[in-house]
């Protein structure tokens, strides 16, 4: 492992994650909230210490970078940054216990919107800020910022594309143009055109100011953090369906946006990841419009409260307008089999994402098809082209691993005597990003009464979900370790 | 298709089920429930007419039959098995609904163990102990038992195999011997010998001999009908204990038997599925013997509700000697993951298997290798062996179908009402062949709340499971139909 350049970017992306503060302390400076902006300068001057001390050691890193190197840097950063991230709240006091606070941010950077706070409403607004603003960096990624931003000493493309493939969701991340710094570059500038759209349209519903930046840019990582004890349901119908429909948008491959961006329009009209993302969502709306027709007074409102609830659920968000868990079982079926699914691969939201799981039931298919005729050669085609073998080889690996990870946690958090579903929607809403589960962590209730050890294994689960499990899972192997 | 040659073999096999109904009929005529003798003798007619009709109508089959006639002729079997083996129950309303009926066998002959039944204990008992002998019939295979013993016609060695592949359990199945119709004969051989050591333990116990019958032909099919309320629950000690080894005992792999058979102690000391198989029972019974010693008087009590427990899942049986839905949260989790690992690979158990879900994790720590050095050529091992590419692949694609199957028919059942856990449960359950669920299919409480659409989701997951998906999905393949 090339430890010294990786003690380099780390310290680069906590002063990224300093800067990133500022906001959030001149607003409990100009509230008045003087004890909080003090909290957050300690956290900063914490921080840049922390970061400065890291650049001098590591100076003189040696050039090669390969792919694992890329993926320990990424799962190093992630978590140095939870856990310093998590300083405000803690030394503020706002959230008491640091494994709260660690849940909160880690939370918040792997864009699940799981909490531990009964009442967010008593939070001072810049902390509310900071624990939103993790969305956003969290959601397309903090070092694709990074390296979208800073030139770090003439690096290689090879460099900038291991870190970025490391650190940005789905099976196949590809190259919008040639250079890996430009792809970053456009990422965030979509990113951040969306995010605001999404704002105006906000401010335009009467949202307050405050509130519309902390929903836009937590629906824009997918978040899930709301700063109101109803999430979203106490604003206007029209600011719901603004989220709906931004929530889903910030579900789509980013590569369709670039495309549109560019006119090729036809290309994006042919993406199978898309067409399966929007039937999905439109047959479990008009399931649950039908199933929960009686809950709500008119129809309106039960489109409403189902297409909300199918795109926090599906784009893995996590906001909600309504106790989804009061619904039916089919309604609530529906809903726990879209936390599995999740969003499209190169969105922001989380999950096993819907190219993944069209990819398996494409295996299954080549399956059934090869045993029927074991002599003839099948191969599964996505967009109309052959999926490379490695490619299928490395969905079935993640499928394992997947699985593998959700049984595990399970039974560890099973060890906190609450109802069978509550822990497995626990395991399941944090790893795979959504934020609320059924029954005892329904959408109106939180994580606070989980021990220690569940906490520890759920934001395990949070970060492993966000980053796609491997570069957390690297860390736990040996070899990770060695010096070459 | 081999259309012939499937009809020739199935009129085979539902003369063997009529044969096996016979014990039945006797036991109800010498016990004087005259209507059920009857309707036992009104099945076997009907299913001697099909049968004659079917056998005269596919004279003169093709003698090709490829590994999909194999298939398609498993997976018709069962079903037509599963059509007629429910007539007893249904003729003599003793089951007043069909459906139920079905429910009932398929739930035998897959040897689930999910009954509709409130009341067993109203059961005639020749009616008792056909729904006991499927459970017998299914563990090791019909078509196993019919090549084992009818010599059909001077068939070839490949015809015989393409059957006992489609039926038998495992990733891999291979022969004991270099014939197949021997290894057909030296596994029934085993298993009869097993069946008999269990039913001499139990008489031994001083259990009723018709008990004794009943319990010992569902243990060693790995089924779980029971002839009381209670299950297990209300006999003595010795006989739970008896239940569970020999419960143990048949969710091991055969072709262990077969190598202590013939003295090769070291190969099944080495077996890893074996290992792991024994190290799962033996950590879980540990830590569910630790998480219930409250809820019983003793510890010697504690440990034998544990391991029977343990070993009714694990080997996929259903038994239960008591409610292990009272549990606290990490037993039931235990439980609920045990399901899905099941017995192991050429057991007469159902589930995922213990060698699958081995090879599972050798896939993830193969991926997270060559993550780190892609350069290098990693393989997976078992038993030292290297594994074949194809066979990991195909445990991928069955892992692929297992789950979009688990998640589809959730889906379904969630329309009947229940809690998350309970139509969870009864899916992952009956798929998985072990019987009870949690919550509202606990072990004191059955199936008969369910849809019919529910019951027959669940008798098509419960024949799958059984078979390991393909012969019942190929079925679902239009080119399954076609002819040749």
């Amino acid at each position: 492992m090339n430890f010294r350049m990786i003690g380099r970017i780390i310290s680069f992306i906590l002063i990224v994650e300093a800067i990133f503060m500022l906001p959030g302390m001149l607003l409990c400076a100009f509230g008045g909230q003087s004890w909080s902006a003090i909290s957050f300068l300690i956290s900063i001057a914490i921080i840049l210490a922390f970061a400065t001390g890291l650049w001098l050691i590591t100076r003189k890193a040696p050039k090669g970078f390969f792919s694992r190197d890329g993926l320990v840097c990424v799962g190093l950063s992630w978590i140095t940054m939870s856990v310093f991230g998590a300083l405000p709240f803690y030394i503020s006091h706002e959230i008491p216990s640091y494994i709260d606070s660690l849940f909160e941010i880690a939370s918040g950077f792997s864009t699940t919107g799981a909490s531990i706070l009964n009442d967010v409403e008593s939070l001072s607004k810049g902390i509310l800020l900071w624990r939103s603003t993790s969305h956003w960096l969290g959601g397309m990624g903090v070092l694709v910022f990074l390296l979208a931003l800073v030139p770090i000493s003439g690096r290689n493309d090879g460099f900038t594309m291991h870190l970025l493939r490391a650190e940005s969701p789905g099976p196949d991340v590809g190259k919008l143009v040639p250079r890996m710094k430009q792809t970053a570059i456009i990422l965030y500038g979509l990113y951040i055109l969306l995010t605001v759209l999404d704002f105006i349209f906000l401010v335009i519903g009467k949202m307050p100011v405050f509130d519309a930046v902390c929903i836009a840019i937590g629906t824009a990582g997918t978040g899930g953090f709301g700063v109101l004890n109803t999430s979203i349901g106490s604003y206007s119908p029209y600011i719901q369906t603004v989220c709906t429909v931004f929530m889903f948008l910030f579900g789509v491959n980013f590569t369709c946006y670039y495309l549109l961006f560019c006119g090729k329009i036809k290309n994006v009209l042919k993406d199978e990841e898309l067409h399966w993302y929007l039937g999905i969502a439109f047959v479990c709306i008009t399931v649950i419009t039908i199933s929960v027709r009686h809950l709500y007074p008119t129809f309106g409102d039960t489109l409403r409260h189902s297409a909300f609830q199918v795109g926090s659920l599906l784009s893995s968000t996590g906001f909600s307008t309504t106790d989804f868990d009061i619904w039916p079982a089919l309604p609530k079926a529906i809903l726990f089999s879209l936390m599995f699914i999740g969003a499209s691969a190169g969105s922001t939201g989380g999950g096993f994402k819907v190219g993944r799981a069209l990819m398996a039931a494409k295996i299954m298919r080549r399956n059934v098809r090869q045993i029927l005729y074991p002599q003839r050669v099948e191969v599964v085609r996505m967009n109309g082209r052959v999926v490379d073998e490695n490619v299928l080889r490395n969905t079935n690996a993640y499928l394992c691993t997947y699985i593998i990870i959700i049984i595990v946690s399970f039974l560890v958090v099973s060890l906190d005597d609450f109802t069978t579903a509550t822990n497995l929607t626990a395991v399941v809403s944090c790893f795979n990003n959504m934020g609320p589960g059924l029954e005892g962590i329904g959408p109106t209730l939180n994580y606070s009464g989980y021990s220690v050890l569940s906490k520890i294994v759920l934001i395990f689960d949070m970060l492993a979900g966000r980053l796609e499990i491997f570069p957390i899972l690297v860390l736990f192997s040996r070899s990770a370790w060695k010096r070459r």
